[in-house]
């Protein structure tokens, strides 16, 4: 097996021809981290948001799932905190004038070693000065000092442009949870500890640069909050430290390629706090969080709306504010670490090579491509793609040879190609061909949707 | 069976009440036309969005999808015209300060036998003036004239609020097909004609009554623009006029509730345009769009963004620029059209009435409801539950009666409840019920799987 070292371009090259991912806004010259998922992208990233929608709600008896909307009451974010102090810590170059978040730059700096996420703004300055940390632009060190830049899309409800009208578009979607949280209660008859879960965009106003799909000005998060007394809330909070690894591990991403980041430093209300980190291509970066968050967040909204947040326990009678456990994990960036997971170049005897995505088959654009081994056989084989489509995401194509069309269906991950031939008319069977194995097997045309959704399931 | 008339109110209410819908930001007192979906809402408006995505993408081999961004690029909306002429006819009364459209004051006032959408402004003055239309709020005529509010939110994407960082939240999603035409023709080797599908949210910055779901500030679209020759498109053109409403006719609502509502008046671009209209409680109302649009809008981006939108026939080699037609529903708008369509209060032997919501099984939030006849079945009940979640959404009940437990899942639409019950230990059967006729078959518990699944299909 070939072993060559896997680059963001190989993925974004790929992901750009094969219809993966366009740049946003294309034929304009694109339009800053954003980005177009095309025919077998959108495909891809619907299939990875509906195995976590499975395991987490759809499985989880405890979880109740919603979708609010983008635009928000703008008191939740006074609530929230993000009006006030939710900001990156920016500098800019004097001499060029470019800008940059000072954590980023020291953590270039430091390789890594250095967390500063963690520290307070004086001492970036203190860090940067101290180790002489210089534009990575121009080289020079002549740096303003920090100052925060709200990352919230700011627009206007109304028809003035005034303070009063101000609307953000949410920077994250777990406020719709925390808002509806006694909605959910009532109408579910929930009983804690339960959990709300959604999948839905929010947006940040980034001018760092994006590494792809990584960090996008819109993003979709699939999180869900989890609503529950303190004693339990440890045990809750490493619980779900275990299920997020193992759903990660289960879509196809290796052990070997995540590993835990526990913070060292917390929010002032928060009891806990942990990354999966993911090794891309550019390195260890953050794929999910899980955070303990006590209950901050219901008692900010409780103290911001006057609408009381507490829970009354049915058995007990007891009358609290539920504290809550967050698990977050970005769909864009799931997608992006499991592109980068499932690429091969694979040696192939006779020189040649292959490039092959070995996408877990639940998450697969196409389950199936259905290819008349000739043109004339092109009738019987649209038959056989009219029944299969039924059922699922199928793919046609008749352009090529047999081989030259194996290896486009290989490289946007597509678990099984079936081949109609001149005997296909008389046996009723077909080829079946295993994209990891190359493995080919001829079973019947009524078999084919037995046999393919037997091994596409995500469980 | 009673007939009782359905009003909105009574949507409204079980939307709230069961967990379909919520007020936007709820607990600040709401925000003015948004609104969250709830556990049960959120899987209705899923499989909606399933159906459709099924329907128009997976079963059609022409038709490609994709999910761009909703931040495009500003000239975007330079081209397509949005940033010139995009805007409602509102005018404020001086009297009472208060705004309105003058479109639908006029349709208001003449009970809807005018169609004020195909007037100008200068007639829609004229009309009013003749008819004496006095402000509907303080009962005086005292009319500003005519102006146009773009209902476009702008937001900015730079640090500094200038012109030159103006952004647009989209007002609506196909303007993502039209950039990505030959992406999406060249990276799908797709050939004339094909259409470009998606489903994605879209923002007006509405000033007017929402009538719950059916005008929001965020809506979702689902829509498709098919890429044709001009000889071919009035062709497609009937053809999707009737794929569009045998779609919605399959999903449950009525064809004596449906109509075709053919524009008179087009859009000088346009070679033809129609709507269907959903009889709801407030009237007839549009619920979707198909479109003649020409080569308008590929023409536009051509001349906008520089770069060439003409398309070579592989077989004729010919050059062109295709037409157009675009078939476009609302999904927020098709789920309320759902909810009045399966509302039923259905008088039962003994003078009790049973609310029912009769949504087709491949949209129904939960498709089986699993129950225990006593709070002591609960462990084997789980056990169950525990099989089918593995393959279809659930719920799990086992507060109340049996026959209030019925009546919930009733009021949600769940097609099939399954009673555990004392014999289901030794016969290894349950007990499943019809939503629709109320009957009961006992059945093997390894069986259930299949009978739901085979009663669930959306094809």
């Amino acid at each position: 097996m070939a072993e060559t070292k896997l680059t963001m371009d190989k993925i974004v090259n790929l992901c750009k021809t094969r219809g993966f991912v366009y740049p946003g806004s294309d034929i304009y010259g694109g339009f800053a981290n954003t980005w177009d998922f095309g025919p077998v992208g959108v495909e891809l990233k619907n299939n990875v948001k509906r195995s976590w929608w499975k395991r987490f709600v759809q499985e989880s008896p405890d979880t109740y799932g919603v979708d609010a909307a983008i635009l928000m009451n703008p008191r939740v974010w006074e609530a929230s905190g993000h009006v006030q102090s939710f900001g990156d810590p920016k500098m800019d170059c004097k001499n060029c004038k470019q800008r940059f978040r000072a954590d980023t730059l020291i953590e270039a700096h430091s390789k890594g070693t250095v967390a500063a996420e963690a520290m307070t703004d004086e001492e970036m300055e203190a860090y940067i000065a101290e180790h002489d940390v210089k534009c990575p632009h121009c080289g020079v060190r002549n740096w303003t000092p920090i100052r925060k830049f709200n990352p919230m899309f700011v627009t206007s409800r109304g028809t003035l442009e005034s303070d009063a009208d101000k609307v953000y578009l949410r920077p994250e979607t777990c406020q719709g949870e925390y808002v509806n949280f006694l909605n959910v209660q009532r109408t579910a008859r929930a009983k804690v500890p339960f959990a709300i879960a959604q999948i839905g965009k929010s947006f940040r106003n980034e001018i760092t640069p994006g590494n792809f799909l990584f960090r996008t000005v819109e993003f979709e998060q699939m999180e869900l909050q989890m609503f529950c007394r303190e004693e339990q809330s440890m045990d809750i909070y490493a619980d779900y430290k275990a299920k997020a690894l193992k759903y990660i591990e289960d879509l196809g991403l290796k052990a070997e390629n995540l590993r835990y980041h526990d913070h060292d430093k917390l929010a002032h209300y928060a009891k806990a706090a942990c990354d999966i980190q993911y090794n891309f291509p550019m390195g260890w970066q953050e794929l999910n969080g899980i955070h303990h968050r006590g209950v901050w967040d219901l008692s900010r909204h409780q103290e911001y709306s006057g609408k009381s947040m507490i829970y009354i326990d049915p058995f007990t009678n007891e009358k609290y504010i539920p504290n809550v456990i967050e698990y977050s994990i970005g769909a864009d960036r799931l997608t992006l670490a499991l592109l980068c997971a499932a690429y091969e170049e694979q040696a192939l005897d006779g020189g040649e090579t292959r490039v092959v995505m070995h996408f877990h088959p639940a998450i697969a654009p196409y389950k199936v491509a259905i290819l008349p081994l000739q043109k004339n056989l092109a009738e019987s084989a649209k038959a056989v793609y009219a029944k299969l489509s039924k059922k699922f995401m199928c793919d046609y194509d008749e352009a090529g040879s047999i081989g030259k069309r194996y290896r486009r269906q290989d490289e946007i991950g597509t678990p099984f190609c079936v081949t109609v031939d001149y005997d296909t008319a008389t046996d009723g069977c077909v080829t079946v061909r295993d994209r990891d194995s190359m493995e080919q097997i001829r079973i019947k045309i009524d078999e084919v949707i037995p046999y393919v959704d037997e091994r596409i399931q995500f469980n």
